[in-house]
């Protein structure tokens, strides 16, 4: 019944990898369509997602903006082993100092997996350094596309995947070139678009995918919940990443230590 | 009038870059169709697309799979800075010791341009260590588009570049994967394929373009015809390509020479 | 207890890692001071590290050159899911065939970890498609450097790990640029080395490590036990790599399956 | 007499290369032995160094913190193709404009080079997204290493440089991983460092190098001098950068333009 997400510790024991799923959770209070396809918030259809595929191997918890904090408290924040994240329309409305506390989270460890419009959410466009812009459009079949088919976010997905209506982006995407590339997508339209990118930023991997338009079902999809659930184990920090000393480094500090 | 292909040497001073067009030559004497879009061969025409962009800071020179060392005596290809290459039915009849000698020069430092079906030529097969397999069909709308804006073979390429009618070329392409990506591709029938792929392998520096199906006017098209010729001038290796050594180093070596 | 090596099936059942280690066990056999160091054999040391590390969440299977088909049977590769590679002065007995094999099975998704001197085995030259050449000198003091902290095979490695004394290999190494580095390392004498690199071929996952001189006991350091261990972990694949198709491919052919 | 940094536009004529090189200018003002080696400044040793080996192929414009605008206005960074920048302990007192003024430009495709401290800059911090902290120690001899000899930015570079007495800078150097990696240092205390990253952002090519502390007569050196002049002639964008579109794309855009 699906892959198991669980992680050794460093005496092997088994610790579930702890996801905390972020939505903006606007468009689904506001907009009558997208209400029907996820009556609950996109986030509980990601945690279902999640909860389908790694069973009790993780733990979900939910945060949205118009919680204090925007649900994302340093200690919420310390308990997260990978933050998914989707926004749209209210991307200003996240605050700076919250978004100061995700980047750094991130530089530390911690899985960071922004969902379709989020590629212009405050935390991605700091960790990028690029402006994250795209083409768009509305309604097209989207075709994904494995061309790393030895990647772990690529097990068990069908070359390639048929979303059969999806907002399209296209490129130019501007990003920096993905440490690794995982899907290429088309649409009937003819556009193509980098739409599983993998990234490293400090210790924390980053995963970027578009798919995900709030009003397609897309996140009902199998093979996209399944691709989402790779990434998540995928992003999850081993739990033994080094520390980092930076600063004056006396000669031989290493040979004393 | 066209990009200078003009590069410096060490005193400053111009220098040609030195083009060998590779061809198998074996459609445009067998086949029809082939031969009325290309009589004097898929040489002769990238021949003359260097010279249109390029002038004379390039100097061509061609060779063909039915001359004596299929053209490519060591003394060519020591007088070779970029070699282009144009193969499809006649892999197998390429000598592994011209391949050898292709394959050192590479790594020495000499720019290498397969085109098209010379995925599966032996130099590039060698110079990859994957098996550089493919999907293909024929006869669909390919479109081009860039995704690395900065790179010098974008330069003047409209985005997408449309070509009304070319082989299909699909992902999974089994190459590493490319160090820049340049271009990628769709096409009418939905897949998408990394068609500008740039590598270096030891000094030497690799462009692999797909379009150019020996049945379809491909290299007649000027944004064709263009990319051809950036990627001339970005292979070309710089006159002062450090020499390397290799080998048993004495413990301070460095400081004596 | 060490890092557990399992991984999960489909069904989320645990499955052991079958790690082959393969050695050409000359060394060890004709030169005292190897044997000294290494009584069963450089291979068996690593067997060792592994079940120290991975306990019996690893399946290890030993190959040496004087076996029948070096001990590498298309049945022993095809149960193998990471492949260990430790050669030196037997490289050119290798049967071409074996070395056919080997490479064939690590673009299907076998895990390669050629260690030290087996930059010059004929797989990895075949992989890598550049000559691998370095320059080298004897016992110096290695210092390895983790330069991508957040990667698996860095996990719970200090920074540096001080090898006393161990053979030093120097740049320029003619590879082509890792697709992730991982470790950068610098001897005594002044020279550095890309001394840890991974590579993705077809759907197979390479881990070049460079220590291991087999007159030095680098293979007994706690350190260096457990960056194999980790890299094993590493490459081994998932349950559920894609099936690759290449061919023609009819138009819609996605559509119907 | 040096490499002639001439590019071609697109009808072929050369056109200069537009360099501004910024410094905070502080330390030669304000410390005597720093005073001693750069006696009017870092930026002007460092234009001297451009005109050496780029001679009239450069039009050099210099900007200090002081100046209004730090002397980098719209118009400035509008004439500039490739801006070089040193500072150290005045990163702070730049402004947010001038900065958000300098990132647009690179992503637009100005070239950038950041040398030594100025990896804490704010445009590159800004461009990189991690906190490029680092390891630091005076006075130690560096070694610095080509890893990839047919980079246009290593070309005419002996393979070491050795720089006498340099500040040690050690890794981990918290960057992305380099698009190309083109340097990596070793100092007399036994740390490496990534010391000649490129990165491509936008259209922008970037290229960090890390020799040239203050109180080291560094930017005198001939080697180190002519690698700064080769990156400004990798870093200058080319005539022809295609402009980006993006937003709103109707179907079909592109068969119409």
């Amino acid at each position: 019944m699906g892959l198991a997400g669980s992680r050794p510790d460093e005496r092997g024991a088994t610790v579930a990898i702890r996801a905390t799923i972020w939505n903006e959770y606007v468009h689904e209070r506001r907009d009558a369509p997208v209400a029907k396809i996820y009556p609950n918030g996109i986030h509980v259809t990601l945690g279902e997602a999640l909860r389908e595929h790694l069973g009790d191997e993780v733990e979900i918890r939910y945060a949205t903006l118009d919680q204090p904090c925007h649900g994302l408290t340093t200690e919420v924040l310390e308990q997260t082993d990978v933050l998914l994240w989707w926004g749209h329309v209210a991307h200003r409305d996240v605050s700076d100092e919250v978004v100061a506390d995700v980047v750094e989270r991130v530089r530390a460890g911690m899985g960071f997996i922004p969902l379709h419009s989020a590629l212009k959410s405050k935390p991605f466009l700091t960790l990028m350094g690029t402006t994250c812009r795209i083409n768009y459009r509305h309604d097209e079949r989207e075709l994904l596309w494995t061309v790393n088919p030895g990647h772990p976010i690529a097990q068990g997905i069908p070359h390639p995947v048929i979303i059969p209506e999806q907002e399209m982006y296209g490129e130019f995407f501007d990003i920096p070139a993905p440490d690794e590339l995982v899907f290429i997508s088309s649409f009937s339209g003819g556009e193509v678009f980098r739409s599983g990118c993998c990234f490293r930023r400090g210790s924390g991997r980053i995963f970027y995918f578009s798919p995900g338009h709030e009003t397609n079902p897309v996140y009902h999809q199998p093979e996209i919940r399944r691709i989402i659930a790779n990434a998540v184990r995928w992003a999850c920090p081993d739990e033994a990443v080094p520390e980092q000393r930076y600063g004056h480094a006396p000669a031989g500090w290493f040979e004393t230590s």
